[in-house]
């Protein structure tokens, strides 16, 4: 055994222990990577850990899955929120996002999967064009799960100049192009422990049904899942009906092409409707809802609860930080708990013990990675996040006759109360600090990249002309 | 001058600067616990001061009012959420608190206002039972600004055995004593720069008409705020049909009472049409909204962007830690503008920078206290908030085109972002750390209290049946 964790309130997510599976006065033990006894105090021998730690006063979850990021976009935090729907992309994000280099992307990615790990994340759902790039600068090195998905779309730069009822024309090389990339990683990561190879049809607006067909067949073939935005809103809508016809939409023309199974990772789905989630969910499709996001961008709750409903995996994502926010994923969790209150006016809908479990074992089975993580398990990788509930935003916490535990992380918690997290039996994050990583000087990389980018984007910013180029010349921003 | 903040992003609040009244490499003097310099670069002359702060990649906002808490509650944090809005109270927190002591409250208050501190609050809108003990054993001694209201009912303890139709029987020898309290508390506190004292009817269904009227006089006599939970739901509207007739609500009857006024706070009116929202608003009523809390017991987004609509003065409080989570400021104010988005199906809803006036200058007319703080003004006591921006969940920020340390403080922030606190000149908090509290002690006094509080009270808690009981025994929680 190389690590033990002793003393710590276990909360297990492991159904056959009952309840979200708490133990008290838990030990864990890890070796190789591996989780090798759960138990609760004496019985787990850990005399001949290579290092014990006292997790008295701690909770230990399994790490939280972030199911869905484009953590590229961190490094233009701020640049676009507040926004009508059809201003943010055009007006707001994409004049600005236009003028960073890849390697602007790389120190992005870095600012928000620290920032994600200090939350206790330790799956990443991470979604982005060259992912591999990513994959190698970003998550290797800081010792993160990634569950990578290329971006494949057939759309060229220059769909501004279109009306929304003006299907984008494809570049069917393009998308070729991003699906040989996605067919690459799966050569390369093929034996890693960390990394799992998604492919990524951006939406149905954006790539032609014969590429989608060759995405499905690679994805057959390599037994592997596909990540995609489905039904996101006014605009995509318009399109389907320009290129699909009307009276179509996502979901019906994605079932005619035979894409709605059990290998399908459905996000957001709020432009849908209720036949049409209760059909994805019947589908087996599994679904991602990004609350923070989709409250700021659109003014709407994704339909985290409605999947839940129906029975269907579901997992939890912060999307991208002009969306507006970060990445902490307890106040993410928290955000999707209240909202699913007032949208449904219930305040018992998605209550502390189910965010929780979205956020953990709901996310690794909404990715395909349940087999290796989401819960404490003997057998499953070791990714633990450990919280200490001795934080003034936490406390006070008792045992009897229930577990406040559970609601005040969920509730009060916030990202500072992680103290440690531990991937693959390795920690990323010790004592409130990203291993390996001198914030100061990732902060001020990303501070004069930020800058720079802002600089570059300013004129087309202003052409652009989004309602915060008046509210900043008005001293509001 | 004692004390000087040079180099910041000053967030004045101030109107006559335009916007948010930002001052770029801003200096603030201050001396005898007042702001005495406000300027940019070396337009102000700090060589006299006995101490300069470097605000240099730091954001200087006034300090946050947090208009409305019951902060004793903090110690029985996650006692009372995700269960039925009508359980909420008698079934969940009614059974926990009841086994509090006065001491207990101290200690609980203690721990909720040191986590307001830590997240940038100077302005306190406390609001309890004998707030006298809280003021001298918790807000003086932490060097709190508190808008100290005691509540006033006439309600005995008894009333859990009536039906919701039958009135609650008062008792006007409780209120006569409550309000001798309330009065005690203006002589007491008359010439105490740091306490403003409120009277607190607590609500229209639990004081009668008489009494409410010697509050009234009061209130006159002595120019002092009337702060009451108005139209709070179910139970209070069977309640006002009751006792004051078919078709009477508490707007319509507050308005017969003659209390429709500028001296009058209104909290929550989640309960109120929106016919009678406008009522309020045009009689000059004051406002304060706490999001996460009705949304965490009702399942509803309080009037907040309604009343902003109305030009009425609006604050934002965090209520009290079970109802659910705790008193970080800048995530209630996100909180705030989430909700109001979804609530509006606007992202334009409650943008990041009227959150922040919401949250600052808002607050402080809210509770009437906009002489003295909620800018940044020469002449104002000096209650300030220092962010530090080069933290990782608020990097980067840039200046050009726009201050994304706005948005990114109010959606990314979160509470660890605060590096220093000063109330009427003096640091409440430096280094992340309240003055003079030993965390860990507090910590660990407020555990032992609430494992007695929660032990002592399980059989009534049981007996009561709320859903936690079954939660908790499914090893849910």
């Amino acid at each position: 055994m190389e690590l033990a964790v002793t003393g710590g309130l276990l909360v297990t997510m492991d159904d056959s222990r009952g309840g979200l599976g708490i133990v008290e006065d838990g030990t864990v033990g890890i070796g190789g990577g591996e989780i090798v006894a759960v138990g609760s105090g004496g019985d787990v021998d850990v005399s001949d850990a290579d290092r014990v730690i006292d997790g008295s006063g701690r909770a230990v979850l399994p790490g939280f899955v972030n199911a869905h990021m484009h953590t590229t976009h961190t490094l233009v935090r701020g640049g676009a929120q507040d926004v009508p729907e059809i201003e943010w992309m055009n007006g707001a994000l994409g004049p600005i996002t236009r003028a960073m280099t890849p390697e602007d992307e790389v120190v992005g990615s870095r600012l928000g999967v620290c920032e994600a790990l200090l939350s206790g994340v330790t799956t990443f759902g991470e979604y982005t064009s060259h992912v591999g790039r990513l994959v190698e600068e970003v998550y290797r090195p800081l010792g993160a799960r990634v569950a990578a998905t290329e971006t494949i779309n057939e759309v060229g730069e220059e769909r501004e100049d279109l009306g929304p009822h003006d299907p984008y024309p494809f570049d069917r090389g393009k998308g070729e192009a991003d699906l040989e990339r996605a067919h690459a990683l799966f050569e390369r990561y093929q034996s890693d422990q960390l990394v799992t190879p998604i492919y990524g049809p951006q939406a149905l607006d954006m790539i032609s049904p014969g590429l989608l067909e060759e995405i499905a067949e690679g994805a057959t073939e390599r037994d592997a899942s596909i990540h995609m935005h489905v039904a996101q809103g006014e605009r995509e809508r318009l399109q389907i009906e320009a290129r699909y016809g009307a009276g179509e939409s996502t979901v019906s023309a994605l079932a005619d092409l035979g894409l709605l199974d059990d290998r399908l990772i459905a996000v957001h789905c709020h432009g849908a409707t209720p036949d049409e989630r209760a059909r994805l969910a019947a589908a087996g499709v599994r679904y991602i809802g990004c609350p923070s996001s989709i409250a700021g961008i659109d003014g709407i709750t994704p339909p985290v609860s409605e999947f839940l409903g129906h029975g269907t995996d579901v997992g939890i994502g912060t999307d991208q930080a002009p969306g507006p926010g970060g990445h902490a994923f307890l106040r993410e969790l928290r955000t999707a708990s209240l909202l699913a209150k007032t949208d449904l006016s219930d305040p018992t809908a998605l209550p502390a013990w189910e965010a929780l479990r979205v956020g953990t074992v709901g996310g690794a089975r909404a990715l395909g990675l349940e087999d290796e993580v989401g819960t404490i398990e003997v057998g499953k990788r070791a990714d633990l996040a450990l919280f200490d509930l001795d934080r003034l935003s936490v406390a006070p916490t008792v045992d009897r006759p229930l577990h406040t535990a559970i609601p005040n992380l969920l509730y009060a918690g916030g990202g500072n109360a992680v103290e440690s997290v531990v991937v693959d039996g390795e920690f990323v994050v010790e004592d409130g600090s990203v291993v390996g990583v001198e914030e100061r000087g990732l902060v001020a990389e990303a501070t004069e990249r930020a800058e720079r980018v802002f600089a570059e984007a300013e004129g087309d910013w202003r052409a652009a002309g989004s309602s915060l180029v008046t509210a900043s010349d008005g001293g509001w921003l």
